[in-house]
């Protein structure tokens, strides 16, 4: 582990740029990172390796969105670098406007650059206002927007973040123009540290898990070890291990903390059941909502359970 | 806890007598009860009763048939009775004779004496071939026979063993009159000793569970208990809690030894599950058979997986 | 099947006699019996026997008390005897007196006459009143105190329902000695009528379910053909098949009429799960409470299915 | 539904192009299509909308990859746009080159053009050969290529299909580039067909089911539809229904077809579990490998209960 950075240090952080992308607004909500290096990047991995090789101390990458779904290559990064962290999340709310070259309109646009997943979250307004428009990826949101100035792009519009115009001279051809207006995308906050924050209350543990094999019974069999522990899921998503059709790992987010002894339990019971598990983190969930579960459940329960096997193990005399 | 018996004074143990019963004989497979004191008792209240006040070291007691199923005496005994615990078991093959005073035909008998269980064992010759016949249970298999020439029973035949006829001047009418030919009572070895019985890997580990409520998910959900650690059952018995219909306490044998992983970790399940686990002890299986179970549940797999927690918990550096 | 009775032929009810038995208060309660011909006889086996060779319209059995569990060779005789059906269930509360020949004192008593079931259900208060009593046991509760004027029983005291001294001339020496205040015996009605009683809202449906095999993770699979369809089960008890040690049959209450989709839908399950099911009947229950479930499983909701179903089979165009 | 094509028009088959993708080679393993017009689109959406609207009789689109997964723009349209069945199924073996404009070298390259998925299949290559490379999406493998030689990236080199060097004057500097020698791609054939392809007993049967609620118990129960009648999954993968984060639809391959009674039984199970279940189609499994599933669950045992419940219904007298 590299040697953590000196009091006056300043800490790096790593986010996909470049500035104006959601990553950023992400960024600024994380508290530790004020007034730190920020570093823009160009992928995740870059983010990520930034991590590993320690030229940063933590990155900021997109998880999860709840239009798009997780984002498969941030999900497969965890899966496969090993030794990263997710010490924190936040969410950030997801709306898009359509800009343009300055002059013009609407109805002149029959190609639109755009991150495939912001375009996705676009679709059905795109579909409904420009019918037989065409698409050009972009690699980024701001990417999208900055390719109509720098001759880059033939688009004629360009979807992108509604801060856009703050840097960019474009001129927006309609606002609100994401499918869902309650859309939120979710950032992690990845270091290499080992340290687990500590615990809230209100906390998620995220875990990459495998199937012991491809029968449907071992998906039921692995999220038995939750329920039998009464930890409920906010996230599970399945993604392929990549060796052949019809093998998958599952991304989860289990509500809990490791120290939870519901938690502790559960990931015992998964080590044992699965021929991989990587445990991601334990951090406080971005809405602060105090976990919910039944009281059969509590840390005593468990406490108790352990003296009282204890107790039939030790051969003590009954008090009578 | 009474003082143990000095080297060299004998040791009692209690048994259903007279002389001649199943359970004599099963006290005659115990190996440590060879020389020492048999005392006769005439039920199984009496024997329990017996250990629990120090005037015996041990009692063996029925407490499942092949064909009547578990002994719900001995089990409520069990239950309501803390303090004992299971320390070994003995089959013993059952089969009966019908006998009768000397000079009766089968064909004059009209009432048959024969404690409920043996009658439960005979039921399908009897109505076969004394298809009219009245039936006045007994207190025990040898009590039926003795009542026939004491003058307290107004049968005119008795179901007992087949050894009866060593011990009481009786005509035997018909041999081999159990339904089931491989019929086999399963009698326990109960004492007060905290020790547990030394893990030998073909052991039973016998509990009494009540359920949290009366749903009919809480049976699935105390069965997972086991299912989910790889221990199979050799019983599962629902008896009566008593207070209200449909209230129950499971009489269950489970297949292993409380210091088996797997078995520590279901008694723990278990512990939290239920509102009542009596653990009424680990001990060798008569048929000295292996238990079989998956190796995904070996000893190893639970010390590994807690290791890796502790590791994760101990918040060291990763080896790289 | 017998040719029914004619219209003004009496109908002949068989039950555990002789008069005074709770069997006989049990069928008091069933109304198509009132002013027909109730026939005592001498055991379960008798009574089933009468209604399968059309001796007896019906009969009236234990089946289930509150305190001491299934009736055993009642439960094993409706799975070894086809062809009969359960039509009805009443309920009978369930005291117990200890009486004795008149002039006897409480501290006379030495030995006690009880029938099994009722001794098993005065235990706890002949332990504390008579601690050192014998207990002889007897085949009625009637026949318990009969028999101490008849010279055939050398006991001092019986234990015997409440009403016994309409019918004897013995003495009182202790009334509700019973454990449990509460306790209620659960009775059947059953005929070979193939007629299903109509629907009610407020039904239960017995069943006798043998498991595939002796895993545990069968009796799982078994109940999870209830619950996957919403059924709930007041009674569920195991029973020896008898041909070995572990192998079970269960016998079963369902809360629900065959007619009631999820009811048929688990039958079906059950059927195709096990390797023998018997449906001993749909009928009543005796507190009319009606069977409470989530609408989920209403019939509209399996028609709906069907009829979905039925569509895609059908290859019709969609509207549109 | 439009009017079929008279038997001597030519029917339209709708394909990711241009000419030279995956989609393409796909499309030729479609028996049906030869000689037929092959529609190439540029989006999924365009080509399943040529579907619906009756411009095409069917399309081919990719559907999962055994490296990236579920494509989920094809897995989202399938979920959003009624009336359309998939009613067969490519495999195709994916491999890549990287090409530049001719006299690029390896080491000259800094920014690659790449489709998402294709980048998601060469990421370890890309990494490990150009380090600090850059990422442009593109829409797709051919487009990539295209982009090198008419201007519109400004990318170094692009991720392409073998083949592409027959359609554009591209230098190939290096083969073999994807991280699994084995991946292949699965493409459906989608129609508005409503007749459902005949059952082979090597079919798969397409779902995609929303849950009852957001909670984990609830992706158990939705599972134990298809666990309970012996239907296993190939593909089982979480997409977000869009409206709040932890909201989920499940796109489901299972083993079998609709005219199997298991499967239109697990059907009835779904539909009755699930708020929303979408039939996508039952057809011919691409690797024509017959499905395993237990005996107990053949077409004969539903139809053997059902019969049984018929009889138990309409109140048969029993043969005797």
């Amino acid at each position: 582990m590299p040697a953590a950075p000196a009091d006056d240090a300043l800490r790096s952080y790593s986010f996909l740029g470049p500035s104006g992308t959601f990553t950023e607004v992400a960024l600024g909500q994380v508290e530790e990172a004020r007034g730190q290096i920020w570093k823009p990047v160009s992928n995740v991995g870059e983010a990520l390796g930034d991590v590993l090789e320690g030229r940063s101390t933590a990155a900021v990458i997109a998880i999860e969105n709840s239009v798009d779904g997780g984002v498969s290559v941030a999900q497969d990064a965890l899966a496969t670098m090993p030794g990263l962290r997710i010490v924190g999340e936040v969410l950030v709310p997801v709306n898009f406007v359509l800009v343009a070259r300055p002059g013009t309109r609407l109805e002149d646009v029959s190609v639109v650059n755009a991150h495939p997943v912001a375009y996705g979250q676009c679709h059905l307004w795109l579909d409904a206002k420009l019918p037989s428009h065409g698409h050009i990826p972009a690699s980024s949101n701001v990417a999208a927007a900055a390719s109509l100035l720098d001759g880059t792009s033939t688009a004629d519009a360009a979807v992108a973040p509604p801060g856009i115009v703050n840097h960019y001279d474009l001129d927006v051809l309609a606002e609100n123009i994401g499918d869902n207006p309650n859309a939120v995308t979710r950032f992690v906050v990845v270091s290499r540290s080992r340290e687990i924050p500590a615990r809230t209350g209100a906390d998620k543990t995220s875990l990459i898990v495998e199937l012991p094999n491809d029968e449907s019974g071992s998906l039921l069999g692995m999220l038995e070890q939750f329920s039998t522990r009464g930890v409920n899921l906010s996230l599970i998503e399945s993604r392929p291990i990549g060796d052949a059709l019809g093998r998958y790992r599952f991304v989860i987010d289990a509500l809990g903390h490791i120290e939870d002894e519901r938690m502790a339990d559960a990931l015992l019971g998964l080590r044992r059941f699965s021929p991989n598990v990587i445990f991601l983190g334990s951090y406080p969930s971005a809405d602060r909502t105090a976990v919910d579960y039944h009281s059969r459940y509590n840390d005593e329960v468990f406490i108790e359970a352990r003296d009282w096997l204890r107790g039939l193990l030790s051969a003590e005399p009954l008090d009578d």
